[in-house]
């Protein structure tokens, strides 16, 4: 078989177990995705020895070690895979949900119900916990889903999917439900990307070259977020205090992170305070500022260039702008912004409105740290990714985002005249 | 300047027009609009005259009497056309619509908010009502248009553009926010279909070989369907009376169109009385059946090849299969199907239910015509298409189609342990 006739088949299997899928209960997704947590934690052992094979072939290359971290198997990361298939089972199952149902003047009931996508197909890099979680989310939203993970992560990736199988098969439900890809070619991503007949949705989850490479060559719709160039703009009347605090969170309690603050922005009537206030505040945080000409009257930091309006660091370093009002600030944020999340500081209760309503990145806030954009911590329960296009989610997604809408059409005998 | 600067300079102009839309009122967008229809009105003349020069221009090449019927401006159209904008004035607004919001442990108050996905491309064939009809759904819901007609109605489309680009300039808003395309070379399209940074979303309205044109060759999301292949299954307990009438209006009452049926599937129970029967009146309407043996045992009629199966006739010629039960039925259609509208005549309460949550096409009936799967039926107002591919809208599209949801979330300092 060549690889485009095994990615085909494999995605043809998928589609047929997505269908007996969508019509299982909660009650047996639920049960199911229990078995896979205890299946996971009673084959510790051989996933363990798995793994020790990706690991042992790392040393033969020359990977980065925070790389190496992300791909290694403990018994504590084991357990946290399978609390995380337990805590998806005690989330509501978004599928059957009426979302709205009404009657046309002919008497025809109308109504929209949610139903599974389909197969999702998952291409992603490193870290092997995302076999489990991203299968779990798609067990319970009634979808089969498609794995590749990355070549340093097969041996892993493998083996957690054949306990996830076995599990499902012990409850009469295809295994086709999980299909892990377990060629480590490059060509099968490529293979993959052209079934648009056979997989529904694309969720690259990695670096930015990955995201890119895999939306510039899928036929099938591909929902991504590039990056995370998350701005904070401190009004003219915001309070210091809490602008300070907010600030320092937003850029220095995880800054690795896509909703870590790249940019503040700065009313021009309080950078004669403001400024020095949160430069003192970023360098005892060990901050690296760079800032436009006249942060630099107010505070002894690097200049910023061109580059970095628009950058994300994913570090400690930080780009200050002083503008001349909120229109500039929100100026700025549409011109460099990657509509991920958008931080307004204010006492002022107009501005606060208009920026909620003028801004228009997947998330908007007012007197809140960016560190909050998250499925978690918006009470979503597990996320499955983050959009920052504007088609089908916006935003973090949840188990809803991996459903679609059917119409239903109830009648007794109608026909149109 | 090259044709791919040309479109992303105007590309780019709706862009920055969309930003502006986005923050309209609705009693602005809705003022603008009645303005557009009556200026419609008032420039028939001129559009006509224009209208004059498309229509020249056909009787050099050979073009087919529907298609050159399709592509005339009289008065009545126009009036129509005016009429549509009104209509769209006087539907609901979906933008700012808070879908939902609630309360996080910590305090944070989060939700979810309606906006304008942007700008929308349309590629369109013939008809040149859609310049005003997708302009107007589009205004309405606060996104700019690129128009992108077919080049047989280049006249047209750009003197309807123009009526409609000058009332936006009388309201001060930018002319950009409708765009016309005036160049015909069609590689025009293919630019259009590369910049994915200025347009959200392309909506292809025309016949196949259009929609798989454009959707192979765009960067950009497409919202599409490609053919409407609808099933009617008459069930075993079916009610004949209702069911011949079903089944009639699906075929007969307008047979060129996406949502009549194509396919006939019936319950072996009922086969030796309701094929005789349905052949009669089909055969009364003028109806060519095609059947599989059974069928052909109780009716005389062409054999069915397996090109019939699957077949979007578009005419008044019907595919017949007896099926052993409804589960053959149902596979049926996921086989043969278009997820477009499937309809189940029945009076078994069980089996209605189980159809309406097994068969996952954008539209499931029960005992009614699949002639209703349309916006306007359903009550969704002016129908800006309809898509059969699962992600964002499946199923006849609306304003609320034209929008995405932004995260807001409000705080009073919080910031993440």
């Amino acid at each position: 078989m060549t690889l485009a006739q095994q990615m085909l088949t494999l995605a043809h299997e998928a589609k047929e177990a997505a269908r007996v899928l969508a019509n299982q209960s909660s009650a047996v997704k639920n049960d199911v995705l229990r078995a896979m947590a205890d299946g996971l934690e009673r084959e510790m052992p051989a996933l363990i020895e798995e793994n020790e094979k990706d690991l042992a072939a790392t040393r033969e290359r020359d990977l980065a070690p925070a790389m190496v971290d992300r791909l290694v198997l403990d018994e504590k990361r084991i357990r946290a895979m399978a609390d995380g298939l337990r805590e998806v089972a005690a989330l509501p199952d978004p599928v059957g949900e009426v979302t709205r149902m009404w009657r046309r003047p002919n008497g025809l009931q109308v109504g929209q119900v949610r139903i599974p996508l389909g197969v999702i197909g998952i291409i992603y890099e490193s870290r092997p916990n995302v076999t489990a979680d991203a299968a779990g989310l798609c067990l319970k939203s009634g979808n089969a889903v498609v794995l590749r993970g990355g070549s340093e992560a097969i041996h892993s990736n493998t083996a957690i999917g054949a306990v996830l199988r076995r599990e499902l098969e012990r409850y009469n439900l295809p295994a086709a439900a999980v299909q892990v890809v377990t060629t480590t070619e490059r060509a099968a991503v490529l293979e993959l990307l052209k079934l648009e007949e056979e997989i529904d949705l694309i969720i690259p989850r990695g670096g930015e070259g990955l995201i890119r490479f895999v939306s510039e060559n899928s036929r099938i719709p591909v929902i991504k977020h590039y990056k995370g160039v998350c701005h904070t703009y401190v009004d003219a009347d915001a309070d210091f205090e809490m602008a300070e605090k907010i600030c320092i969170n937003a850029k220095v309690q995880r800054p690795g992170v896509c909703n870590a603050m790249e940019t503040l922005l700065i009313h021009k009537d309080i950078a004669e305070t403001f400024v020095p206030r949160i430069a003192q505040a970023m360098r005892a945080e060990g901050v690296e500022m760079r800032g436009c000409p006249i942060t630099r009257e107010f505070a002894e930091v690097k200049e910023a260039t061109d580059e970095d309006w628009g950058a994300e660091y994913l570090d400690l370093i930080l780009a200050v702008r002083v503008v001349e009002d909120m229109d500039e600030a929100m100026d700025h944020i549409a011109r460099y912004g990657s509509l991920h999340t958008e931080v307004i500081v204010t006492r002022d209760y107009r501005n606060s409105q208009r920026f909620l309503r003028e801004v228009n990145s997947s998330v908007v806030m007012i007197n809140a740290s960016s560190r909050f954009s998250d499925g978690n911590q918006f009470g979503l329960g597990a996320e499955i990714g983050i959009s920052t296009t504007k088609l089908h989610s916006f935003g973090p997604m949840g188990l809803e985002d991996l459903t679609t809408r059917k119409f239903v059409v109830m009648g007794d005998g109608q026909v149109r005249e």
